[in-house]
C-alpha cells in the first residue's frame, strides 16, 4: 500500500507568496516542498496542507500529508528534506500516517496567534512579526468584545468576500488576549477551522475595538448582520503565525498512526 | 551653553555595517543617525556611541550622546527623529543629559545577549537572530567554563587580532547561561567594557566546551595565555544583542541629568 506521511512544518512567510501552489515564477511553501520532496525521493507528488495561509503569514506548526510510492525511513527522510529545503522553510517532524490520513480533511482544530506591539515608539526588532501600533489599546475593551466572538456562530461578517465556501458557520473555541513585556500584546484564536481571512478580519475588527472607534458590545449585532463591508479591515499578514493544528488522537493500536503524538 | 541629549536607541543589525561612521557607500548606524539628525534640525553633527557594535550586530538599548547649538524639546525632537528615520532604526527615549555627558566615556557597564537555538532542525523563525546548532551541547560543561571566566582579567586571548587598546583587562561581572522553550539557549555577559570581539570570541569559545572539543576546566589557562590563536573562533554576529549601557547615577539636583533614569 501506498505509504502516507505526516509532515510538521516551521515557516518564515516573509518571502512567500502563501502556502498554495502557483504558477511558476511564484515562491509557495508547497512548491518549495514539493520541489524538495522531487529532489529527495525522485517522486513528483503533491501535497496537502492543513489549510492555506496567506502570502507573508508563518507558521511554527503547518501540518501536510504526502503520499509517496514507497515507504521510506521517517528520520533520513526529514533530515534529507531539511538537507535541501532553503533557510526559511523546515520540517520539523516527518511521520509516517494511516492510509487515510488528510492534513486538510482530518484536521479537528488550529491555532492562530496575531502579534501586536503596542508601544510609544515603533520597535525595529519585533517588525517583521508584530504590527506596530503606537497609540495605546484600550484592552478591556477588546477582551469584552472578544468574549462575544467566542463560540459557534455565521461568521459571514468575517469572511474574505468572494470566497465561496458551503457553510460560514464555525466554532471559536477560544479568543485570548495575552500581554507580555510591557507593549506587548497577542491574540491568540483557537477553533475548529477558519474561514478565508478570518483571522485576520477579526484582529482587525478588535483593533477598531481597542482604538475606540468601534463600540466593544457590537460584536452580537456584527455576527448577525452577515456581511463582510460592516467588520473592520484585514489586520496584516506578517503579524499572524499559524501555531498548531490539531487531529483527533489515533485509535489504539491503529498501526503507524499510533507514533503521532498528539500537539498542544 | 550647547546642550547635550542622550539617545536610547533600538536597531536590527542585519543591514547595517556596524554602528561607526564609514566612507558614504556604506550603512551605518551612526551615519543613519547623523543624516537623520541633519534633516530634522539642519544641524550636521557628530554622535558619540557607548561603543561600536560590529556589523550584524543588534541593539535594544544602544546609548549615544549628541551636542546641538540649540535647546530642542526632547520629546519633540525623538518624534520627528523617528518620523524620519528607517524601518530598522528608531530613538526609544531622547533625554536632555549635562554639559559633560559623553555617551561613551561616562558607561560603567553593558550588557549582552549570545541567543543559541540548539534543536534537532534548523528554526526558520529564529535563524535572523539566533545561531542554529543542531548538535546537542552540554551546557552545564560551559556554564562551569562561564565561571573561570567571571571576574577582573586580562581578556588578551578574546581580543580581536590587531586591536590596539591600551589596557586589556576588563571585568566580567556576569556571564550566564539561561535556558527558554526548549533548544532555546542564551548566554547573557554584563560586563565593565568589551575589547573588540570580546564577547563573541567568548561564545565562539563556549561553544567549543558546549560541543565537547575544549575542556570545560581550561578557562584559568586560556586567560593567562593570553594569546588570541588559543581562544576559539568568533561566533557569528547576527546572533548578538546589546541590551543596555550603564552608568552612574546622576548626582542629586545636578540639573537636567537628573531626568535619566537609571537602567536595569
Amino acid at each position: 500500500m501506498a505509504p502516507v506521511y505526516r509532515l510538521t512544518l516551521e515557516y518564515d512567510g516573509a518571502d512567500f507568496e502563501g502556502w498554495q501552489s502557483q504558477p511558476s515564477g511564484h515562491r509557495t511553501v508547497q512548491d518549495t516542498l514539493e520541489t524538495a520532496l522531487a529532489r529527495v525521493t525522485g517522486e513528483r507528488v503533491r501535497v496537502t496542507g492543513s489549510g492555506r495561509t496567506d502570502a507573508g503569514v508563518h507558521a511554527e506548526g503547518q501540518v501536510a500529508s504526502v503520499r509517496l510510492t514507497s515507504e521510506r525511513a521517517p528520520e533520513a527522510l526529514c533530515g534529507a528534506l531539511n538537507g535541501v529545503l532553503p533557510p526559511d522553510l523546515a520540517v520539523l517532524a516527518l511521520e509516517p500516517a494511516d492510509e487515510g490520513f488528510d492534513a486538510r480533511r482530518r484536521a479537528t482544530g488550529k491555532l492562530y496567534r496575531y502579534s501586536i506591539w503596542n508601544g510609544p515608539v515603533r520597535a525595529p526588532l519585533r517588525r517583521r512579526r508584530a504590527l506596530c501600533l503606537r497609540r495605546p489599546l484600550d484592552v478591556a475593551a477588546m477582551a469584552r468584545a472578544a468574549a462575544d466572538l467566542v463560540g459557534h456562530h455565521d461568521f459571514s461578517s468575517f469572511r474574505a468576500a468572494g470566497s465561496n465556501v458551503t457553510t460560514s458557520t464555525r466554532t471559536l473555541r477560544r479568543l485570548d488576549l495575552e500581554g507580555g513585556p510591557p507593549g506587548a500584546l497577542e491574540l491568540w484564536f483557537e477553533g475548529s477551522g477558519f474561514l478565508r481571512h478570518m483571522v485576520r478580519n477579526l484582529a482587525g475588527t478588535l483593533l477598531e475595538v481597542g482604538s475606540g472607534r468601534r463600540d466593544p458590545g457590537s460584536m452580537p449585532t456584527l455576527l448577525a448582520a452577515r456581511e463582510r463591508s460592516r467588520a473592520g479591515p484585514t489586520a496584516p499578514a506578517h503579524a499572524l503565525t499559524l501555531v498548531s493544528v490539531h487531529y483527533p488522537p489515533p485509535p489504539p493500536g491503529a498501526g503507524p498512526d499510533s507514533l503521532e503524538t498528539s500537539r498542544p
